[in-house]
């Protein structure tokens, strides 16, 4: 049994590194590589892809994880080994259901209608993607048909990221959750605005990404292991667990744009850097779902980071780093400006109190789509008024409106978003958590120390890589269920200080 | 057979896509990769070599180049689908000639010589990489006998890098050059030594990248096909012919060593970037051999970029960039200091000159060693010999002898130094018949004009990427077989002109 799992870990680990080589030509082609190296870059990103994918599924891998599978019964669930089989099973046989002929037809179709969405972003032509989007939701739905036994349609496609949640519990999540925050926002948002002028002047771009580098080393991103570089997306990459990288992105007239997403990207390469160094390599070293993923960047980004007790230690030093932008600025007012509340457009730019407002109803909308409840051509109408009923204003055009964003242009309608707001639930639950643990970590980011959070999290959540699921960590963590609870509490106290009420 | 020849180059270009994946890795492992990437980069790198040999051994592969002979036999020997299938073949064969089990002995005991060597030449240890040298050598002659009919025990070797080429006409070749050389080394260094004083200043780092950048651009490297970052070691990579890139170092307190490594670096560059681009992907899309690469490398940094002419148009630039450190010194000194000659002990230091004598006495001693005529253990002594009646100085330590190269500790003894001395004579003769078509090509020099002498080698030489073996190139360019007459002519006239004789 040894040497089967010892071929099956060898086997596995060479296909992560094919994918880990497709990770860095990836990475290349958004930070580095000149505008002639794109053709062939192309070609080479799906060569990889299509070893990987021919190595995955080979029949031996199959055999090795059936040969194996006495002994991963006789192994507790949590040990490392019946960890490693249990979830190279599940990436396996999600890899073998799909026949490549599905796989080459929806991933050409996917790249046409990718590109038809750069056209029609800007022309705010939604006429234009309405083909390609049908044909995507039919495509969809024979996806989620290849895994039969579901409760719901979208289950297979949310097992995509978030594997181990379902849509009967995600709804019930997150019909509580609209039920709380749509009220919360108008009565913040019927108050006068908050002034965020100070940051809206011009802040050079150097001092800008030196004193992010700054923030993030202090909360335990590992430089060794690690470097930050500029891409026109941010995002977080790795190609070992001993190489997690991330990108930002700046305004020159923005101070947030660096900043936060400087720490949101950091907050997911700190979760990878931290997964036990033994796992590398194979399919549990790397993040459980994608909402646990998410639960991480926005904990460091907006607990930790836009927490007042955070700029108590920082904004003396963002001071001194801009004391002709931010010298007659209070600390309150920074504070105030960088957590305005407002009814906006863009997910990607909203708050926090807005923000899952713009999740749940793309969320409610894959649905509808799924179950044919409701048709592609009537989309753009249903999110005028469902914008307008949740956040309060009424987009103009659908550049901003259903064009906005990329996931439904560029894969699957089906689990595309529930991420993100998964992640914002669990990351006021395991904030909770860590505080119980240790009641002195909110003072201690008073004073610029991060290491019993960090540790916290280390221990609890990072290290085991993808060996649990989000329910599982969340069971262990806080002896119960995912909860919104928590996650309501935090806003209703953070901004009933910041708006009186 | 149009689509057995589909089949082939489909193949090819997945393997020519791994290689380029594994070029990518060692570029970013170069540059950027933090140190904690190291051990999972090092497996990564032998995981798509693996998967490239295994790809590319695979019989499917001698089969079509067996069923494709016909055709090819059919077809003019230079036309591209001859060539390919040809140089195909060519590589396939080496590739299968060598069983795996060797290939990995070789490689396990080279990565062991290597390390060994990192430590011996600090320490000026040569004993303790002795016993790692013979090893290097006994395998060396095994891997030749794995390509029996050969003339000379180095020819199998000297096909690796220098395909055509045999031990024959180089030795003939190199002694004729020793011959004028030594006495020529002789007779300048007699004289007192060229003052280099203006060059060891200090030098702002950016401002000397951003000069080198500025020259090469002129000279024709193509930045919208590649780029320039730093490493330890310069050299040029290349991803596909549409992403070339170089990497350069850099001395605060001495200009020479950016500026002529960029030049150099762009030379090799600008050869790949000249390849017809309906090769790409192929083999033989790449430079003919490291002779004729070295030509290219040699001919921009030595014949263009050590001339008269070109300082001519770039010294009153070079001057406005450091007016401090060469607003006083004259174009005279500044390019008598920039082509000083002297006896020193390295060879990637010498000039011009002395150059060639560095070379050639490692040539000497590889077939020395192969041939059972120098045992390992006196290799030092006979260094110190051979370097004291060439170059006319001893060298007092192994550490700038026999230890100074790493190309014995790091890959076979045989076949490593010839390419170096072979580009120097091509250079010339590439030169000569250069102007020979365009006599504007010096006085273009002088206006910073490059374009003719670049279109011209690019038609006559770049275009062709490995079609031609060197010989048929020269052959193709010049009517004749390669000549020392031209690089010699070419010395004689620079120095005898610097040093009035």
């Amino acid at each position: 049994m040894e040497a089967k799992l010892q071929e099956l870990k060898k086997r596995l680990i060479e296909v992560n590194d094919l994918h880990a080589s497709a990770a860095l030509l990836y990475w290349d082609q958004s930070t580095y590589m000149p505008s002639g190296g794109a053709e062939a870059r192309g070609r080479q990103l799906s060569t990889l892809s299509e070893i990987a994918h021919q190595k995955f599924t080979d029949d031996a891998i199959g055999k090795l994880l059936d040969d194996l599978r006495p002994y991963e019964e006789s192994l507790p669930y949590d040990s490392d080994e019946a960890s490693l089989i249990r979830v190279a099973r599940r990436d396996y046989e999600h890899a073998v259901k799909m026949p490549a002929s599905f796989v080459a037809e929806f991933s050409s179709h996917i790249s046409l209608s990718y590109n038809a969405w750069t056209r029609a972003r800007p022309d705010n032509d939604f006429a234009s993607v309405l083909p390609y989007l049908e044909k995507t939701l039919e495509l969809s739905r024979r996806k989620a048909d290849f895994f039969p036994g579901y409760a719901h349609i979208a289950d297979p496609l949310i097992a995509d990221s978030d594997y181990g949640m379902e849509v009967a519990s995600i709804r019930e999540l997150f019909r509580g959750l609209r039920e709380q925050l749509v009220p919360l926002v108008h009565q913040i948002t019927d108050q006068p605005p908050a002034d965020d002028s100070c940051l809206q002047q011009h802040y050079p771009v150097d001092q800008q990404i030196a004193f992010g580098l700054d923030v993030i080393k202090r909360l335990g991103y590992d430089f060794e292991r690690g470097r930050q570089d500029m891409t026109h997306h941010p995002f977080m990459t790795k190609f070992s667990l001993g190489d997690v990288r991330i990108t930002t992105r700046f305004k020159e007239d923005d101070l947030r744009e660096a900043l936060f997403s400087t720490i949101h990207e950091s907050g997911h390469a700190m979760y990878e850097q931290g997964i036990r160094m033994d796992f590398e390599g194979t399919p549990i070293a790397r993040g459980a779902t994608s909402g646990v993923h998410e639960s991480q960047s926005r904990l460091w980004e907006n607990l930790v980071g836009r927490s007042r007790g955070f700029w108590q230690f920082f904004y003396p030093k963002l001071q001194a780093t801009f004391p002709q932008q931010l010298g007659d600025v209070s600390l309150d007012a920074f504070y105030r400006a960088i957590n305005k509340v407002e009814r906006s457009l863009i997910r990607t730019d909203a708050d926090e109190v807005t923000y899952n407002l713009h999740v749940i109803m793309r969320f409610d909308f894959e649905l509808d789509l799924l179950e044919g409840r409701l048709a592609v051509r009537d989309l753009p109408d249903a999110w005028r008024e469902r914008f307008t009923s949740d956040i309060g204003i009424t987009p103009t055009d659908d550049r901003d409106g259903v064009l906005q964003d990329m996931h439904w242009y560029s894969d699957a309608i089906g689990g595309q978003f529930q991420g993100y707001t998964l992640g914002n639930i669990m990351s006021a639950q395991l904030m909770d958590a860590a505080v119980k643990a240790n009641p002195a970590i909110p003072s201690e980011i008073q004073s610029g120390e991060f290491a019993t959070l960090h540790g916290w999290l280390k221990e609890n959540l990072y290290q085991h890589g993808a060996k649990f699921t989000a329910s599982e960590l969340m069971e262990r963590v806080t002896g119960g269920a995912l909860s919104t609870e928590p996650y309501v509490r935090y806003l209703r106290s953070k901004y009933g200080e910041l708006y009186q009420f």
